[in-house]
């Protein structure tokens, strides 16, 4: 990794770089709280000015209904070289539970050699090693060996509601023969991987209304219908006994894997114990007949991500509540389609509901499951060069999560790479979420060899 | 009702009695928020001030390691004459959801003869007519019939946890004859009614946890515990399919109804539809084989008051939460006893605890039920009051609700009575309490009958 093109530049800008950084992670850019559209927006234009700075043109911003999405290009390499989207984002998830936090969120501090804040590794931390792999090689060069448009969009946490209509419209100006996304992860720092399949995400709030108002439970309790207990009872019958989802027809368009793929899965190392001591859990659970790694990456799956109704204050307040909320978020494989699995989960969830409690169904976006071709070229320029930075050649994983890559890919009519330094414990969405700051130094080096290793292949097909 | 001794006085202090009043309602005195203390003792200080104002004498703080109650007697009716302890409470329950509210809960206002306030009838409204009937003999006759003592509770609304204790203390201050509650209601105006029992209550927070923090649901979702899914699953299997409580020996000591208590619980007209639109709900549900009025009153019943696990702002946050509470209220009837049900859900909570799911189980109080033998002559005094005021004789019920009463009578050793002006639509513990004037002017004129139609009785049994 010595002899690393971009390896000297690093180790010259580390403080500048790093202080960087951390301006950029003190932005609360929180896309899913209105009240924190300022600081979104102020997020944008810091990341315009960092496109601008790193030697990118045409820098704007692009607005949409909601919060705007920033975009760069270099186009100098010629009609000869390839031309690559980069896609990331640069708002962040909310904060709660606030009170986890060892340091302020937007307080970023570096401790043993990892960046604590909102957004370190999910995204800024790995747009940033994106931007300043550009900029060094720039410095270096004066010149990149690939034509490059960067896309940072600003309501990926928010499950990209324009995102689509911005692709559709921005359709030309982003044509490119390949998408590098710089969202996800590896297994771990001495087991480098990439990501060939994302798991899609439907999500919904059921609003379950019982009552007019909430009832005292003395006066009322045992005779009327309990909204609380209504949305326990949707969440408890989402899963059978055998950890299978229980909505009709959820599991009919699931595509088995490959022989190939399975055998890949099946390759990668799994330590059970410290897969738990990474979750913080005592058990793994599931799907019945099914691995954990193929639970959380070739299979779909249902998740309550939240439940609330009723007091939640301290002690007990006696009353029959007459409203609860249930969040729900559904991880989808191919080649199930969010629409109809969609369609399905709100008749699931009409049939469900008992007689005397009414049930709102908003659906909070749907994100469709993705494939790479694992044999294409692309793919083995990034294994090469994860290979050389990291030490050891890639493994090919299923991504669990899913971002709106699935629309980049289909809209662009363009495959997608997948570069991440994430790791399982860096606590994304979560209290004290971190990035550990050797990923990302490798992040960079990494970024700037995949250009000349893309421009190497010659014309992509 | 013109005739009735305190007539002449309500009309003419009509205009100072309702400012009263109002001043009362504008103090936040929640129990349940620690930072609400001052205003508890704020109000406690109202409340004695009002006693002694009355006429009442050895007006005092009694201080708890919470809240403090409120004494004041008046002593000077002579050995012959009865003594009564008026038992009420000045502290009220939170005020969320804070939106539904029409005014200000703390902003009591008076709109087409109903007064709306946080503690309008539960339980300012009904303390200050028992006071104010005090302060109307003896501005009347200089002296009252009866002798009185005071004790006004600043903790009911959090279940009394010092109650208890206070009257072991302050036993032989309390001594009397007998308990007059003034906390409860009547079926209708037109149907007044005297409560002659009222179930307990045993309350818990099941807190739940399944990971050190929460967990991206796209990387570890289908494959580690979930503790929304696992505390809505507790709540969802504590009834069965017939609407019974699954706690195992739960109904074991339950004492059927005498044939004249099911009698009179089968002589309490019932009209379904009113009683649901009075609820503000579109079916009318619980334990199989019961009536309404039965799963209220007779039958002991589990609620879930409150559950909260995971996300729950705007929107989807694609996590697995890693904790979640559960906070459940059981209503138990005669001979159910707090402790024995208490240990029994305990041990169900731990039994039906997953695997990879620890659950803390908190008791939030318990208050045994309470029965009052409806052959007492002092329930015979209370019903000619009722019947003069409101014009027909009262029902006997079961009141669904409980408070302190039972502690009340069993350290006190005596018989509790009910005169209580509460109606079912008054939403106690909900947004847009109110109390119905009307209600109240009839309430102060039948406390102020009560001490003459006791004291006519000669001594109590």
């Amino acid at each position: 990794m010595d002899n690393a093109r971009l390896a000297p530049y690093a180790a010259a800008h580390r403080e500048r770089i790093t202080a960087t950084l951390l301006d950029w992670l003190r932005i609360p850019s929180i896309s899913a709280h209105p009240d924190r559209a300022p600081d979104v927006r102020a997020s944008a234009d810091f990341t315009a000015a960092l496109l601008a700075d790193a030697g990118l043109e045409h820098v704007e911003l692009i607005e949409t209904p909601g919060a705007p999405a920033v975009y760069g290009d270099w186009l100098r390499a010629g009609d000869g070289a390839p031309t690559v989207v980069v896609y990331g984002h640069h708002d962040v998830q909310p904060v709660d539970p606030i009170d986890l936090w060892r340091t302020g969120p937007f307080e970023p501090e570096i401790r043993d050699g990892q960046c604590y804040a909102r957004g370190a590794i999910d995204d800024k931390g790995q747009v940033l090693y994106e931007i300043e792999a550009v900029r060094g090689l720039l410095e270096l060069d004066r010149s990149l060996p690939v034509n490059l448009k960067f896309l940072i969009e600003g309501e990926e946490e928010v499950g990209s509601p324009h995102f689509e209509a911005l692709l559709w419209a921005e359709r030309e100006r982003l044509a490119c023969d390949l998408i590098v996304v710089s969202d996800t992860g590896m297994l771990a720092p001495d087991l480098p991987s990439t990501c060939v399949a994302m798991r899609g995400l439907v999500g919904f709030t059921l609003s379950v209304r019982t009552a007019r108002g909430d009832l005292h439970s003395g006066m009322w309790g045992g005779a009327v219908p309990n909204a609380a207990q209504v949305a326990a009872q949707l969440a408890a019958a989402l899963h059978d006994g055998d950890g299978r989802v229980t909505v009709p027809g959820f599991y009919d368009d699931v595509r088995p894997l490959s022989e190939a793929e399975a055998a890949s899965l099946a390759a990668i190392p799994f330590d059970a114990a410290a897969w738990m001591d990474t979750a913080g859990v005592s058990a793994l659970v599931g799907e019945a007949g099914r691995t954990s790694l193929e639970r959380v990456g070739s299979r779909p799956t249902a998740e309550i991500v939240g439940i609330t109704g009723g007091y939640g204050g301290a002690g007990i307040k006696t009353i029959v509540p007459a409203t609860a909320d249930l969040k729900l978020a559904f991880r989808l494989v191919p080649d199930q389609k969010p629409e109809l699995i969609a369609d399905a989960i709100e008749a699931w969830a009409h049939a469900a509901a008992p007689e005397g409690a009414s049930v709102i169904v908003t659906r909070e976006g749907a994100v469709a499951p993705a494939l790479t071709p694992s044999d294409h070229p692309a793919v083995g320029a990034l294994c090469r060069v994860l290979e050389r930075v990291w030490g050891r050649p890639p493994l090919l994983t299923r991504e669990g999560g899913s971002g709106p890559e699935e629309a980049l890919g289909r809209v662009l009519g363009v495959p997608l790479l997948f570069l991440g330094v994430g790791l399982p414990d860096d606590r994304i969405h979560a209290p004290n979420e971190r990035m550990v700051m050797d990923q990302f130094w490798r992040g960079l080096i990494a970024a700037g060899e995949l250009w000349h290793e893309l421009a190497a292949l010659g014309p992509l097909p």
